[in-house]
């Protein structure tokens, strides 16, 4: 009873500090998703086994946490699935954590179709879980941020991804990232004109790594799979090619313009920098990678990924256009584009450029410091009329030392004091002081709650 | 693979119409927590199996949602334990999901009592999962919208969570509500009045149930207890008094003031209150109620209830102070007092009040439709214009025809359109159309923006 608990393993506590800050994290993306119409959507933590198996390849249905039957669970469980977790497994689980927002989405487009507008754009913002073993950065319980826009091929979707990546990072105080584009159909025109078309996927595992092994380790990749020299060069007079993005379509058209995926993905990707330019002022922060992959199955059209250039950090966010959200489940032909954002690395990167200085790290803004029966109610009357005017405000509960209610405020972080003591009272003034100046001044309380009411904090 | 998907049993998928209800709901609450001091925490939604077995009863146990261990789960699970799933049960589990907030908030309080700044204020709005049967308005994962305030024994706390919940609701629309609050000391003294001081807790619990089973039922199951019909006289002559609470204060002080708990339960809440007219605008919503007794084990102070007069439902929050949150992990002694909210009924209660209608039912404001190439560069630079205004929007994807962009529109519930053809285009104007109105004008898009940014919806 009495033994001193902890947390599961790669499960965090945010405490109030941490939560402020994500609070704001996730507030400033939610404000910039409903500007460009999506609209939030949560399912539930459980979901049926069956809805998330097979979803995630063998290794992801080995990472799915499994919630165990209530009750008589073993009823009705055969003998020789008692001497094998993975027979017994299934028989004494119905139910499973969510894995990733997209299949719940999926099954609820699916569930839902009759009823909802399409193009659907909604977005979503809950934690997911994994059974993966936990290290640094990586956490068996984690938020996604996904938006997606579905029942729709219009490129327009594209081009309003790329906006928002720009608007929410930058509303974020970010201002030096790189949102990498490219598309899906540019890599199948590289395999067909090195001569390999049935080996896009091979060559596309390898270029993916070429940030990790470079050029040489990803020559040695294609040559173990049987690319010749010769091959590889050709990839690479293709990929290594420099050039701001007009270029480098201009060179793309030249060279892979003659295959029909050529084509398809040098116009749809023109058409994408087109619409993305009359719906944003052009910052230069967008730009075509000709490497970027973005993993194997899933996507069809053009792909995504954001980078910080001024932090170290993997990609803060990715997406791309798919061909079939739902075939899985046995609606097929449900084509969609979505982006994510990688909330915890975009928490790192804040915080290491210091940008969350501006979020008030106190819950409150204000306390006032209890002088004892004497002043409570001027003290209560002052902490009344700060919250109606909309400032965070407390009354420390009890006539404590000062020394001690000061520590309080100096532990909490709470910027200002207001003190109103007999003298005070009597003189119908407060004395208002910023821990962080460390000034005091002796003011009306209504020019304190003026000044408190734009203090930032 | 392709059979159609469901959802568990008692688990719902929260639709845009009705996240965005949700989320007004919870900012408003979220709002006053914050304006009152109170920091935000989350926990994980997995807490270990020990964390939470013992802590909720025999019923609470058997109710709690346990994961599967992952892996081979069967690895040294003993033979006999493969007969019975209650002894299986906790061998293969080693986690479990949150059965509600108050332990996993002790829990964090344990594990952090060396850096907290006591007395230590936090709200916590997260969903919990419970295997009950599920049936109308019962549901197996929901959220939960706690505040407590634990480390500090001061009654201003009492005070300021009456001030929470009336200016919570009071944001919220709702203007016929009672706040009922009570003292378990109150009780205490029933019992010794009636002189049955070892009886506290089944006197409460008979009294508890006076709602559902009226004056009748209360005394059959005293009797059955072994009260006298004198006794359960003189109860009801004390519970039955009626008048202001004033009066009431009066009455008990004058009834009960001889005996220890008595005069503690009277003078405290004497003490709340007038704290509480000092900290708000009393507005006669807070009544105390001589029956109101808040479960049994927990609380030892004040109790509190909340319910509204206007709607048919049981009581929509509630809370208490406490003697000891932490004994049960080792740390005694931290006392506390904490709120709750009760979600899903004040969502119902704003329903069937008609209490949303002021909160925008669509995603977006405003559709701009898509009149093909020509008008494309001036509907997205409208769009463009209206986001950098704060104003939600967006164009339809394609050129389909009028009909199809106008029932996508209505589906969606959007607002407004605002349709820049290729006259308008040449006229540097646009049309403005309001949807519930029907009503459309021809004026410059800095107008339209200007209406729209101040329009509701």
């Amino acid at each position: 009873m009495a033994d001193k608990p902890s947390l599961p393993k790669g499960t965090r506590d945010f405490e109030p500090e941490v939560m402020l800050r994500r609070e704001y994290l996730f507030q400033t993306i939610r404000t910039v998703f409903r500007k460009y119409g999506y609209a939030p959507l949560e399912t539930p933590a459980m979901e049926q086994l069956s809805v998330l198996t097979g979803k995630y390849g063998e290794e992801g249905d080995r990472l799915i946490f499994r919630i165990l039957n209530n009750g008589n669970f073993l009823e009705g469980v055969s003998p020789e699935a008692l001497a094998d977790a993975s027979v017994l497994g299934p028989q004494i689980c119905e139910r499973a954590l969510r894995y990733d927002l997209t299949v719940p989405f999926a099954r609820f487009v699916v569930m839902n179709q009759g009823s909802l507008a399409f193009p659907f754009k909604r977005y979503q913002i809950q934690p997911v879980w994994r059974a993966d073993r936990p290290q640094k950065g990586r956490y068996r319980e984690f938020y996604q941020c996904d938006a997606d826009a579905v029942g729709a091929d219009s490129l327009l979707f594209e081009a309003e991804f790329i906006a928002m990546y720009d608007e929410a990072l930058s509303r974020l105080g970010m201002d030096d990232f790189t949102i990498r584009i490219n598309h899906r159909q540019i890599l199948t025109a590289y395999a067909t004109a090195i001569g390999h078309p049935d080996q896009v996927v091979t060559m596309t595992i390898a270029i993916d790594k070429l940030d990790k092994i470079g050029e040489k380790g990803v020559r040695e990749e294609l040559y173990r799979r049987g690319f010749t020299e010769e091959e590889a060069d050709k990839l690479f007079s293709l990929i290594t090619f420099e050039g701001d993005t007009m270029a480098k379509l201009d060179f793309l058209e030249k060279e892979l313009g003659h295959l029909d995926a050529g084509k398809t993905g040098v116009s749809e990707l023109r058409e994408v920098f087109r619409l993305y330019q009359h719906q944003s002022k052009f910052k230069g922060k967008v730009s075509l990678d000709l490497t970027l992959a973005r993993g194997l199955d899933y996507y069809t059209g053009t792909v995504f990924e954001v980078k910080v250039n001024n932090v170290e950090m993997g990609s803060i966010g990715g997406g791309g256009r798919y061909a079939d959200l739902t075939g899985v489940f046995g609606v097929p032909g449900l084509s969609g584009v979505g982006i994510s954002f990688g909330a915890d690395r975009i928490y790192d990167v804040l915080q290491a450029l210091n940008l969350f200085e501006n979020v008030g790290l106190s819950p409150v803004k204000v306390l006032v410091p209890n002088f004892g029966e004497e002043t409570l109610e001027a003290g209560l009357n002052a902490v009344r009329q700060l919250r109606e005017a909309g400032v965070s405000a407390e009354m420390y509960p009890d006539d404590s030392k000062l020394k001690k209610q000061f520590a309080y405020a100096n532990k909490k972080g709470v910027p200002f004091l207001l003190m109103i003591g007999a003298e005070e009272a009597a003189k119908g003034v407060c004395q208002l002081k910023d821990m962080v100046s460390g000034q005091q001044e002796t003011i009306t309380l209504v020019e304190a709650i003026e000044k408190l009411a734009s203090a930032k904090g």
